[in-house]
């Protein structure tokens, strides 16, 4: 009857994002994980998971980080740096206090908020180069977003221009990336300055394809779009730097909007929402293939989220899935298959 | 590689209900359930599993099934008394003699067997109460059902009527529910007086909501009907009372009739037949989904019919199923999901 | 400009069902239909549209009824005799009092109403000949109908007896069809012995396929079922021997049952209804082609139901419709088409 | 072959919406119109449509204009304001100037903007009772479109709020309205308070449902949020004051956003895109049926918008769609409808 | 009333591609098809439509065939020479003796027929050019459609060579086009050696895009391969030389094959087949919004075939369906459509 | 949490196809595979895994191979004599070199390949008998096979001789089968004589049904000609012999062909490919469901072949997958299921 288990050969290590876990001391979250059989957390730099000040500041604070990990046999493949990272090019208003570092907030004027957003984002590369990881993601922000869908309606140029503005912020700091050897995946999202196919396109043509800033691939904001996530592995191959395992599921039934009523995740009346991986709209099979097709060997990193499953449940089930999808590559050259039949 | 096997959680007691086993006695069945890995048994009133004339006038018996049930470390949260239930507002013909025990059906003229039937539905609640059961699940027959997409054309008004005539009918019998503090469960299905939407809530509407009458959701009955299991929960939601899991499979290809073709069960040309749980059109994860929106916390009890396996065998896959299905609700409250994105 | 008028072509002659419109005198309704365009009409044999009665024994009946109809330039192809048909089989009770003669209802008894509906029947085969036409449509009426999905379940043999029992019924009538040269249609419908394909299957076997019991065909019927009608027209194409032009819409959204919830035709919460053909779920154009392919020269006959629309208008557009989808078949062999791409 | 055309019986008067021609004067556009069989115009409220300030303040323009309609054979059931309707409830930037008229726009100061708007709407409803309509269409603005999708996450009060402002703002403008005897109606849209469903329940509450603030249905902004229009009219059925005839249509492939990308429309990579009635993915058959059952006899009003088609060539072509496809209700009694089957 | 006629301002000619009609003469056919309201006919080079030699070689030919057209207000913008075309890079058989003219045919030895096909097809060219027709559409032939899914599997390189070899020995043909001032239009079709993306894409690039060689676009050949002719046009814009418009339908229902059981046209087992046009799966829609968008305002040919419609009705339903389908593109800058709403 | 996995109860024997592991001596190979916990080899007759001259000409062949079987506890139901079938039937050329034994290939002629071929699959019989395996499987090869959608335009009646042909040509080699007492199996496939439900017919008609000839059934190859397996085996239910589990997946987007383009499978433009079992299109609940219904009791053998994945951790995978999809049918007769509801 054993035969009867899935197979179990995940090709790449599995993580998890820390970031809706930043209630959790560090300590309580790594030895959870661990015990579920995860290979390593994708360290959000928020709650006391990754302090990007203590890193470059503390005497021994990454030593000590690091043998923490090593204790509970975690390995740190990337950071998460979304909170500040969108402070960088977004209109500045209240809402951002409650991400941002007071030190980063300051006195809330946009202008200073956005400079301090990205020196912070420097000195994430250079805490990211101490702890020995390569890979930072997160977010942008983004100077049109809220243009969405505008009446009256957008100057066109003035979208257009967006991408240029955010080229402009980031370059300094994707110099300071290049600098310590790390690289930026932005997590293509709504919200940010890149959410889908043409703006992947137009925001990495305005940054002149440099190899610093890449993606990190999260097929959850690609479902409720109608977006094919495995077909955006395989445009932008090169530039796939980190994956993100998370699902959403469409719930339309000519009466939940697609736009989802300016309702909060987790509304019976919304027209989609996150859900666990593996219950929703992505098309883990398709993605797998791609990334397969692509040689992408990284993490596969579970951010979970879900407001109709029990937490812990959800992620040692977000676990157990992907190690069953998840599956090699062929290592047979493809034009010989047929010639054996 | 064990780590991909899936999470089993499952949050609520998963029981088999014995209907479609009375052929075996209960302590055999009894016996295979418990090593099957079952929680407990939704007993059917007939065969030997739940005999109410027993539990109501035999000394000793409800113990020793109780302590039988115990010796398995089986619980019981329900009773299934289906068949006596249809006799009480249908008419009567010789198709309810092979369903009825002899001294209900007496001599079958239709007057006295509906009036039977309602006295032993009094006495099922009241057995229920020995045997310390608080739900009793079961049909309650029609008076219209066999008028069904009539021709000649029904006067609108008797269809009306007969959500009347049910509630006039088991009201007294819901007296003795109430004074016995056991409530009972409709299962909703095609030959009962509510069957989806509009007919529930007509017959709740007739019963005036009084609590003691309830639904005992089987989804199986709905998906052949194309009707949506999950939104049934959400909007009956203070009726749901106990949970049948069962499945049922739409066939359709142009040449079979969803109205299947007054074929039994298990034949080819029908254009739906029931399946084991999992194999059919319901889908379990978002009743699921609904169930721990509404806070549902009672058994998940298996019903299991399909032609075309192995009765053994899907008891056994069926709760494989339904362990890897449930899943627990969220403990953290939803508006705090997006926050820590 | 002119050219971009559909083209209207139809081969076969167009004519509207009485049955639905016997609140007008016939006179007034064949100079509508006239007026609007129709070729012929299909005589409902209720109303004063037919009177088989007065067919038989009131002289000069029929020849100032033929006389009015050439007045109008209309042709008859069939008449329709519902209503009666209905009451051989069926298990009588007071519904058939409103559709049935007061002669034929009699005193209700069930056993005299059906012998008095089968004379009648034998009656409108000679009232029809007198007319000078071959094709009388109807119901035959079902003693099983009633017994569709049932619970207590049904003795599968029962239902095998009800086709034998309906042949025993109706052979002493068709052998008066035969005799006067005309043939019987059975409208293939819910609520008949026969309503699909397996039932369709069973019913000719009962009568060892004899000419004088044929089909007629309406795809309103079976678009509900899931049924395709083409396929139908295949299959059965040696007994398609009169054709409604009639349609029905689907309006499942998880809440509406495909069993309609004992509601009236034209509730909102139906989950399907008859609509104005053209405006519903019948593939017209896929009937017509395999209309072509069996060589169906026989009337169009429009039979017009929508609770949502002007039944004048209707007819009108319903008539449009039809002329606009009807086309010839192909004069050319099939296998030389390609030769000359 | 003249019955072959479809059957056109438009119940309703088809009126064509003049705001997107307000390039060509008034009497080019009245001639043209009249010329391809409108009934009416819906006077858009810029260009030299509908001058507010002329019909307070100008001896004789209303009547002028009205004689100018009336030479032309055509009615005004309704007036649009969409443009400086938006300006009362937005955030104002730059992008108002461009719809504004500039005594309206100022100095831009939003405060003041919002303020002058509102005494605009105010006079709106004044000049619509000089001219006879009792129908004012348009936007209201809205303080959290812009917050849609938000991250950092919205404070979900704050969306609530806005409901409140809306309300507010209005308030003294319906009560204007109420004050001459005209009605506004909402177009219910992406970048206003209301937009779908949910947001129009809110909103509608927000007002205490007071009967001068209700609908103008607009089915193009329903079909691509994958909202039912006809359920729309169906649940919001007394408030559905004015109907708009316009299409969109989903392109999706997996490459394309449902989001749009910020693109203009007409871009072919756009998800979606708005097309002439007809050709795109509303059901118009569906919203007739919904506008017949609740009783709807108001105007049609063709909102023309293709960006790949020609305006004129559109116009006649949504005519003629609309003509064969709006159909009277039935006068029958539905009950009745099987009785004479 | 006359208001719902649908609006027909056809932008483009509408021709009859003559070679499903050679068994017709020139003068029956031309007659008819002038009376049927045709803007033109796309002349095939057999039968007696339009003879390479005689326009060559025979004195007069060409003036009188221009004046027969004249003469019928028939246009001529393109040639089809589908039948020699394909001999050029067959694999010759005995089919090909059925299509070929005897001098062509010679001795049926292969290479011989191959070189007798490639000149005639020069001369197709020049009696094109005599007649003042720029555009010649036809086939290639191909060495490899016969090794489409091959057991034992093909060495890849065969199939890749076969595009050189096309493009090897079209070229002396195409330099005689271009001599002539002349275009080829390959019909993209299974077949032929470009019947898709891929393969257009390769023979493309083997033509190193020169100019001479561009594409028939037939949708037809689309649909049973489940591709998208819109996203044809757009992709290959700049090589859309004239259009075909013909359909086909898919009839899958599981028993049907996709690849058609060798069976023939019009055989009721065949998984799909051609329609004439509109009742099929080729979406015209948005062939005709991806023909605007690219500039193209060549001819729509009729290339009509239909195992189950009679011939002249089919040519006049198709004639009238693509005047109502066709429209003119937009006049309106696109980025102005939404500032007016 | 034991009862959460799913259950085993694979009802039939499963083994592998070694064809595609010919690369692998068969020591080596069935070493793997009885580790993997498979239930035997379907041996294929290349490689060394049976080499049919050895087991007719050499002395303990046979033996050595039944013992090396044994001590790995596999079993061998029937041997795979793909490549030498292909040859019996199909125009020969440069292709069959790479797939045929020298001495089979010998000179190459046509005729003498086909008869060398016809002797050998005579042997196969032959040494299977010797083997004690009753089923041989493989291919026919096909006359006719490249005629498919041929332009110029097949004579039908060509088509319809190739049936015969190959009864020519097999009829022999059944006779040798009959007197072994071994069936064949041709696995039904295009580029076989039958690769549908049509050509299946037509073939099993023209071998005059004789029970040496039979079906080796292979769902992955339906899938992508949209046909139904489960239909084709209740259809062909006394002629399926043997079962193959591969699968196949449609990746239809509007721009990959059905028809595959001619590329080599893997390759990501194809509008199919062949994929592990379970992650493709084909339903192997159903097909199990009509295995069971015929009473199909033989080996499900895995055929493997995945471009995309890693091919032993495909074979377990796959292993896995039929396990838990194989299930027994019911011991329980249908029409007694209800009478328990």
């Amino acid at each position: 009857m054993g035969d009867s288990e899935p197979v179990a050969a995940s090709s790449r290590p599995v993580t998890l994002f820390t970031g809706q876990w930043a209630d959790l001391p560090l300590e309580t979250l790594a030895a959870k994980t661990a015990d579920w059989g995860f290979d390593g957390l994708e360290l959000a730099c928020w709650g006391d998971h990754f302090e990007v000040d203590k890193a470059l500041g503390e005497e021994g604070y990454v030593r000590a980080l690091r043998e923490r990990l090593d204790h509970h046999g975690l390995a740190c493949h990337a950071l998460g740096a979304h909170l500040v990272g969108q402070a960088v090019c977004d209109p500045i208003d209240l809402r951002h206090r409650s991400i941002l570092p007071p030190e980063v907030w300051g006195d809330g004027e946009p202008a200073g908020v956005r400079a301090r957003a990205a020196e912070r984002m420097k000195d994430t590369a250079r805490a990211a180069a101490r702890l020995g990881v390569t890979q930072v993601n997160g977010f942008t922000g983004s100077p049109v977003w809220h243009l969405l869908y505008s009446f009256p309606p957008n100057d066109p140029d003035e979208v257009e221009r967006g991408y240029a503005r955010v080229a402009e912020a980031w370059s300094p700091i994707l110099d300071v990336f290049d600098a310590e050897g790390v690289r930026f995946g932005l997590e293509v999202h709504p919200t940010e300055i890149a959410y889908d196919f043409v703006t992947t396109r137009k925001t990495l043509a305005a940054f002149g394809r440099r190899p610093a800033f890449g993606i990190n691939l999260d097929p959850s904001h690609f479902a409720h779009q109608f977006l094919d996530a495995a077909q955006f592995a395989l445009e932008f191959d090169d530039r796939i730097y980190h994956v993100h395992i998370k699902d959403s599921k469409r719930r339309l039934d000519g009466r939940r909007s697609i736009l989802a009523s300016h309702l909060a995740f987790g509304e019976e009346a919304r027209g989609w929402d996150f859900v666990s991986p593996g219950h929703g709209d992505v098309d883990f099979e398709q993605l797998i293939r791609a990334l397969n097709r692509i040689g992408y060997t990284g993490p596969l990193s579970i951010e979970w989220e879900d407001s109709g499953m029990d937490r812990e449940y959800g992620a040692r089930d977000a676990l157990a899935f992907i190690r069953r999808t998840d599956f090699p590559a062929s290592q047979v050259a493809f034009e010989n298959a047929m010639r054996r039949e």
